[in-house]
């Protein structure tokens, strides 16, 4: 916390990110905010928490996603415009800031695309541990794009998953994902399609981009003892899961009022029963009710992740010297006198004396 | 807007924004950012308008404040902290961002600390301008912190204001705005009450900074003509008229369903008469009823506003050619291959090479 005027943002771009995740790996990035995730999950009655505010046009989203607990205030700027990849931008971008609640002081801002898909794969792998069989080994993975490794990486290194059965619409992705995935010890086996893929899968994880009501999954690829991951569909009007494979399983999601707009749940009434994951992971409420139940995570993406992200991101960058300090915010002699700041030599000409 | 995958974010720090300052004039600014201001008012139809959102703490508020036409989004960060100035921070510090609706792509990233006392004293102007009796030359100016210069001159520049009345329960604070102040054109004379300060006054304008519901200006002062341009009862909890002013007098607000929350009205019921700046700007509705009337502009501050100064912020920077460049978002050569990024040399040697 800042105690005098002597104040600065630090200042993580998406290179120092990257150089991050490259000097701790990709494993210990995903365990790390697990970590994160999880602890965060334990605390969730200290959260001051709302649903996202989406602003919504012709080709995409954009949202601003805040959070806080009675210390530190987090908000994540994401957008989601599928049709992106045709200018050669991604289809999600984001960035975020953490800010001392005492002050209002913004004391980090960070790149979040490439975090963003980070701690989307560490949130499902931590909500698989409390929902999928012990032992599964093989996960179905339908939709091969920007998110796809991350989600293997977190299932194989957090779940111990051996083997991966991939389908995409387009060969293309599918072929860039194996690419990316060798030499980690992952099996993989190319599907044709997605009801060959979930075929013998212990997890089916669904993370396509397309802004449709999409059935990806439907009933018939069902099998006893399933855990589904649902990712893509987390926006009104974009989902990827049929209502009769919701209502054949037990749902859990992250925080139901959000859930309810932006999830597949979107497709069914509002009393449909679900269960926050946050009761699991804290005892009190019970996860898979059986070996043969199906279970679903609704998963939409909600600000307590890139609240946990944020912090993971910070001590890490402490820890490892990352990051620059901006002036984001004036530094004032006098923070009454703001006006003074337009009476004093040139600041940039004294920086760089 | 972005047609490839060379995008970058344009940075403008504070140093930055002051040297543009300095360079333009304050004068040239506040004009500035008036005319964007009048414009982006009068094409109030176009804009996807909402409420802020904000994160009440025990000692300030967090707030994000977002809106869109359907070609840009903007939304700014600001904080409200009173006791912020015995750590040495400022009461108010505020950050913003311009992106593009068709991508979701942040093109603008800009300090607002300065720029908000800019443009909040542009829009103080611009009402003014619709409210106040031709040939106000006299303003009491209540509250002589932070925001009371930006104030002073918006009125000097934009209506001709000549002669200001002060008061501040904080005399410190006074000669501070009044040796801000010279050399400027205006006269001060320093007064020992706010009821002394309104004695004579053309314009009323209370600019303090407690988070308490106070009566800073009572029905007594109010003289016929009067218009109140009334800053800074800007939260719940917060406000600086008494609400026998506000039932005495024509009362005008940027948004009507943000200040029924914030604003001073918030003292009154939600059907209270008000009538939306906008209307008047378009010709949609009367200013002023007569030379007698007594207005008041509850001033909260709206996204728009930001919008609009964040756009004359853009569009000056480039002129000038002040801002950097910077990697809030990875650049990717396959926007479907974000793994690939951590596959890659480090782009920060890279960089460096």
């Amino acid at each position: 916390m800042p105690s005098h005027h002597h104040f600065s943002t630090r200042y993580l771009s998406a290179p120092d990110v990257i150089d991050m995740v490259q000097r701790k790996g990709v494993e210990a990035c995903l365990r790390g905010v697990a970590d994160y995730l999880h602890a965060d999950f334990l605390r969730w009655g200290a959260f001051d928490k709302s649903a996202r505010v989406a602003s919504h046009s012709r080709d995409g989203v954009i949202e601003l996603m805040p959070i806080a607990d009675d210390r530190t205030y987090a908000f994540k700027y994401v957008n989601g415009h599928p049709k992106n990849t045709r200018w050669g931008l991604s289809t999600v971008m984001a960035f975020g800031v953490l800010a001392d609640v005492a002050t209002g002081a913004p004391l980090l801002l960070s790149e979040l695309t490439l975090t963003t898909a980070l701690r989307t794969a560490a949130m499902s792998a931590v909500a698989a541990r409390a929902m999928a069989r012990p032992g599964s080994r093989t996960m179905a993975l339908i939709g091969n794009g920007a998110q796809s490794e991350f989600q293997a990486l977190a299932f194989h290194h957090l779940l111990g998953i051996d083997t991966l059965r991939l389908f995409d619409t387009d060969p293309a992705a599918t072929a860039k994902l194996q690419a990316n995935l060798q030499g980690t010890g992952l099996r993989t086996v190319v599907c044709t399609s997605t009801a060959e893929a979930a075929r013998g899968a212990d997890i089916v994880t669904t993370v396509t981009a397309d802004k449709t009501n999409a059935t990806i999954l439907t009933p018939d690829m069902l099998a006893p003892g399933m855990h589904i991951n649902a990712v893509g569909g987390d926006c009104p009007g974009k989902t990827e899961l049929h209502a009769d494979v919701l209502r054949q399983a037990q749902v859990f999601v992250e925080y139901a009022p959000q859930t309810r707009i932006e999830g597949d749940i979107q497709q069914l009434p509002a009393d449909f029963a679900v269960t926050e994951l946050w009761e699991v992971l804290a005892g009190q409420h019970t996860g898979r009710a059986s070996d043969a139940a199906v279970t679903v995570f609704d998963s939409v993406g909600f600000a307590l992740e890139d609240f946990s992200a944020l912090r993971f991101l910070r001590d890490t960058a402490t820890e490892l010297g990352i990051g620059q300090p901006i002036e984001l915010i004036p530094e004032l002699s006098d923070p009454k006198n703001l006006f003074g700041l337009l009476r004093t030599r040139n600041p940039l000409l004294r920086a760089a004396a």
